[in-house]
Formats: structure tokens, C-alpha cells, sequence
């Protein structure tokens, strides 16, 4: 077994162990991903970090990304280490109001309204290869506007890496060209 | 110079270089410290995790904690490779209403109104030592809050380790007893 077969196998089984389910969460009828059991296990959360690591590399292991940028703030504590991993900086993508110098701003649709996510203008360099990163997509939306901030840098987004596709939700749909890279699809 | 001495000069250095200073933000007269340049740095990132994860180790270097806490957002991004750094597990403190299992939930004061902090109740164990872990230490209420969330799960905080202390805040004094380890005291 190839290595990168054998990290994303150790991935998916650290996954399926630590990650639990909560009924009724946000709101009635929704079954959260709960990784907090995952993230306090430090086998675990280093394996799905090393498969995560994974989307950024060539067939050969070698690093094809210049750039991790992670969705506040779940995707935070996955995007930090896997960029430190590959040996690229780390990008953060924040709430409207959080991030102190100029930005780019992106706008999507939520259930009820629609929420401002924003990325600082001199975070990326035109060209540059960039890894998105996040704990789970769903509908796609925020990945999508994460994906149009980076673009609106002059770099260029090349994946998208999560731990967990919600595939019975159109987030692949949404998020068009970008490769998705699941560690786990429930 | 001793592997210790040596990494805390390498993590300040990399702060003094890489920090930089907004004026007015998020308000007049006040100067934000933006940490985003350094995170985007591998090399300044790399040495400012392994700057903080000495506050995880003995003299010897041995690891002398059972978990990191880091707080919601930015806290996330330093505390996660921290504790793979460490290989101990990672739990979060996160903002009111973001955790879906049952909580503990603290108030501190803001300078208009106040917050509420939560930390899942079974994310820590009886007697566990814990590392606080935040970017910047300013008025302190949030890490004391954090520190009374870890007491009331019956584990034991023994330090917090931050990026930059705004030394001429109150924060070491709201702290009251918790070691602080700051990498650069501003």
C-alpha cells in the first residue's frame, strides 16, 4: 500500500471512530458532525491532518500548493497544521469585521439571509496555487465564496480538502470545477 | 544556548519581524497587532508553535499537560499544531451556542456589555493539566474564563501561553495565580 493510499486509509478510520453524531443540533431534524472527540485525540487528529495534507501533494508527495487558506473557524484548526505540514503559509478566511486591513468581500446564502465572508487583499500573490480547507461540506456556499476571494487575489484555487461530505447536500455541485477532496463522504 | 532558549529566541524573532501594527482597529486610538503575516510565513508559523509548546514541557523538554485549550478563532489556529506539536489533544473554547454537546459556560465583562464562553463538559478529565492557549493576552477575561471553564470539568490548568502580551493591560493580574508564558511582551 502506497503511502498516501495508507494516510488517507488512517484518515478515514479516525473519522469513522471519533467523529459522533448529535441529533437535533443546530436545530430539530439536523444530525451534527461533532470532531471535538477527534480533535482530542491526538492519534487521530494527526492522522486526518496527514490525509488532509494529501490534497496539496503530487502522486510523488511532492508539495503543489503555495498556500492553505481555512474557513473561520472550524476550518482554522485543521487549516494551521496541514499548512505547516506541506511547509506553505496559512490564510485565513474571516467573518465580516475580523480581518484588519483591506479586503476582498464575498457575499452567500444561507437558510435565512446570507452571510460576508472576507480575505485580506495582500494575502495572496497573483499565481499563487492555493489549497482551500474545511471540516464539512454541505451546501457548498461558503466554500464556493472562499474559492471566489481567492480568485479576486489573482491566485488561483486548486482544491478544496474537508474531512466530511454531506453527499446527500449539493455542495459538489455548487463549488463547479474545484476538485473536492473527502476524507470521508456520509 | 540550550534547544529551549533557542526556540523562544527563534519565535521572537519571527514575531518582531513578521507582527505588524494597525492603527484604529477595530476602533480609534486603538493599534491591532496582525499576526496574519507571520501565519503566512512557514518558517515564522513553525517557530512561533514550537515558541509556545515550550510552555507544554519541563527543563528536560518532556511534555508536562494532558490537553491544549484553545479559544474561538484565532486562538484555534495556534493551539491546534501546538498540541500535535505536544501530542496531546486539542479541545476548543468556543463562543455561546457553537458547541452541540452539553457545556460549561462562563461571562466575562467587555468594555461596553459582556461574552459567554463555553467548553464541552466531557471534553476534559479529573485531574488533567491543561495549556491555555490565545494570541494575544490584553485584559485577560477571556483566559480567566477559560482557566474557571477547565477548573469546572475538574481538570487543572497550569499556564497560558500567548503570542504577544499587551503589557500595559491588566491581564497577568486578572490571571491571578495561572503562569503566563508570552513570546514577545509588547
Amino acid at each position: 500500500m502506497s503511502s498516501r493510499v495508507d494516510a488517507l486509509s488512517r484518515a478515514s478510520e479516525a473519522l469513522q471512530r471519533l467523529v459522533r453524531d448529535i441529533p437535533d443540533f443546530p436545530e430539530p431534524g439536523v444530525v451534527f458532525k461533532d470532531i471535538t472527540p477527534l480533535l482530542a485525540d491526538p492519534d487521530g487528529f494527526a492522522a486526518v491532518v496527514e490525509g488532509l495534507a494529501q490534497a496539496g501533494r503530487d502522486a510523488d508527495g511532492a508539495v503543489v500548493v503555495d498556500k492553505v487558506v481555512g474557513m473561520e473557524a472550524r476550518g482554522f484548526i485543521l487549516a494551521a497544521p496541514v499548512a505547516l505540514a506541506l511547509g506553505v503559509g496559512f490564510v485565513p478566511v474571516r467573518k465580516a469585521g475580523k480581518l484588519p486591513h483591506d479586503t476582498h468581500q464575498a457575499t452567500y446564502d444561507l437558510e435565512y439571509g446570507s452571510a460576508v465572508i472576507e480575505l485580506h487583499r495582500d494575502s495572496l500573490q497573483a499565481g499563487e496555487r492555493v489549497l482551500l480547507l474545511d471540516d464539512v461540506l454541505a451546501t457548498g456556499g461558503t466554500a464556493r465564496a472562499a474559492a471566489d476571494l481567492v480568485g479576486r487575489c489573482g491566485a488561483v484555487p486548486v482544491g478544496l480538502a474537508v474531512l466530511i461530505e454531506l453527499g446527500f447536500l449539493p455542495g459538489r455541485a455548487t463549488v463547479g470545477d474545484l476538485p473536492v477532496s473527502a476524507l470521508l463522504t456520509v
